[in-house]
């Protein structure tokens, strides 16, 4: 399950909490698609705003519309307790995979992140993937610690925050990586922006935000990587460029994909957890506009 | 309450848990220094390590042996409903004021924590302090949003996480900032090597961990500051130095304060909350050398 699209849905969370029925509706379109899997409580999908049973509420409520599309389910905390039992929680709800970042408050060492890993791995029962997203945990993967996290048995993916802007710099970066990494351990891209260098890369999946709300478009880019048509991926990636850069406007994914989940008439436009608030009306407005003239889907 | 000495102490947490006898002994040392208030659940009492839970039963303990020293406790956490169930816990554990910092995960803007700091405190019947700790929260306020938030009615103090280097940049940054603030909201400093800069830089606060667990040591400087004996808080501070080397060797204060613990026998020298592991044992001998020459108490 750790190759091709996976699509990382947003959680709405409106004035009134988990919109389930906005969530179910975003669900429908991943699995009308047939995404390769799905990546559950995601950053965007605001895992680290929820309780403990908003978590394994929204988990098994996936899970019950995942129809045959493997699970994975992001575990993220700053505690291991807290990792553990969100591990038995998404467990209990059909997780095929959990997702595992180092969330940090105090400054975590390369020996400390080791242990985690090593703990988390021992506990489950299911294979394990790398989140390494130094933006919002704080903790920065060095490629030697990548490389004996994935000696572990349970681990089977790493999912990479980005690559170089260039094919040649791009593949320079995930050969590099693949060096240190046990055989059979796949890299994973997603930064939307950088799927398509990624893919081009050789990396075996696309960890997707846009393939959460959009996954006809995403799946047209995976399915191109797949035949190794890199121009073809070149070509899709650049179209998606006015998507980019309503990303890169809004210091990140989240906030569009809640401004475009509320445009697609699946939620309210304003179903971000506080404190985040919503994008103002003429930036929604933008969003419409990109979503309408790229025809996203 | 948001002048003098407030002593932020560890919160040990051993193999079996929070060590609550481990805990009330290090209050014990507080309430004996007649310390000017507490600061329980700092980022030294591991807040963003606990469960919503194990902080209400800590910040009830607090009190129970805080005697007439006042309280005031941390709500940190990623979300705004986190915030107010804590805050509700606090307050009925009979806190007397609460520790507000801008916890991000998704990186927050300027508005959405002004919101933030608006909500709690329209929210709360105590007073607030800022919690300004980019270390470990990924978000830096400026003087102006300090500022705005000063103007809210709860609001009291702002702990900052340091100054400059030197008498003259410190005192100038203390006094730009207070041009921003409401008069009354008091500057606290923090980052304990910084203590007795800012203090004669005209901080009316110290919010420390050396205070934490040694309250004697740390108060013989507010109260050198109360005097304006600028000279004898600096060579007070100056003597501390081996100690401040030891919090920047081990990337802050929290694991040397967490073997210094164990070394005066109040808990074990492994009470860090997992990921976080304690210091070798040569490293923890180096700090008992501190604590011994230092005459730490």
């Amino acid at each position: 399950m750790f190759t091709g699209l996976s699509a990382f849905p947003l959680t709405p969370i409106t004035a009134s909490g988990v919109d389930e029925q906005g969530f179910i509706k975003i669900l429908a379109r991943l699995t009308a698609a047939h995404v390769d899997s799905m990546g559950i409580l995601g950053s965007t999908g605001s895992y680290a705003y929820l309780t403990r049973e908003q978590r394994k509420r929204i988990a098994t409520l996936a899970k019950q519309h995942a129809g045959d599309i493997p699970m994975m389910v992001c575990v993220g905390a700053v505690s291991t307790d807290a990792i553990l039992h969100l591990a038995d929680d998404a467990q209990a709800a059909g997780a095929n995979a959990l997702l595992l970042p180092a969330v940090s408050y105090q400054s975590l060492r390369d020996e400390e992140v080791f242990s985690l890993f090593e703990t988390v791995t021992r506990y489950v029962s299911v294979p394990v993937c790398i989140y390494d997203n130094p933006g919002t945990t704080h903790f920065t993967f060095t490629d030697e610690l990548h490389g004996r996290l994935s000696s572990l048995e349970g681990v089977r993916s790493v999912k990479i925050p980005g690559v170089p802007d260039s094919p040649a710099a791009a593949t320079e970066r995930v050969e590099a990586l693949r060096q240190h990494l046990r055989p059979g351990v796949t890299i994973g891209i997603s930064g939307d922006a950088y799927a398509g260098l990624g893919l081009n890369a050789g990396c075996e999946a696309w960890y997707s935000v846009c393939g959460g709300l959009f996954p006809e478009t995403a799946k047209q880019i995976t399915e191109a990587a797949a035949v190794q048509d890199h121009e073809r991926v070149t070509a899709l990636s650049a179209r998606l460029e006015p998507l980019w850069a309503q990303f890169r406007k809004h210091g990140g994914s989240i906030r569009v994909i809640a401004a475009a989940a509320g445009v697609l008439g699946l939620t309210d436009t304003d179903c971000l957890p506080r404190p985040l608030r919503p994008l103002s009306a003429s930036d929604i407005a933008d969003i419409a506009h990109v979503i309408a003239t790229l025809e996203l889907k």
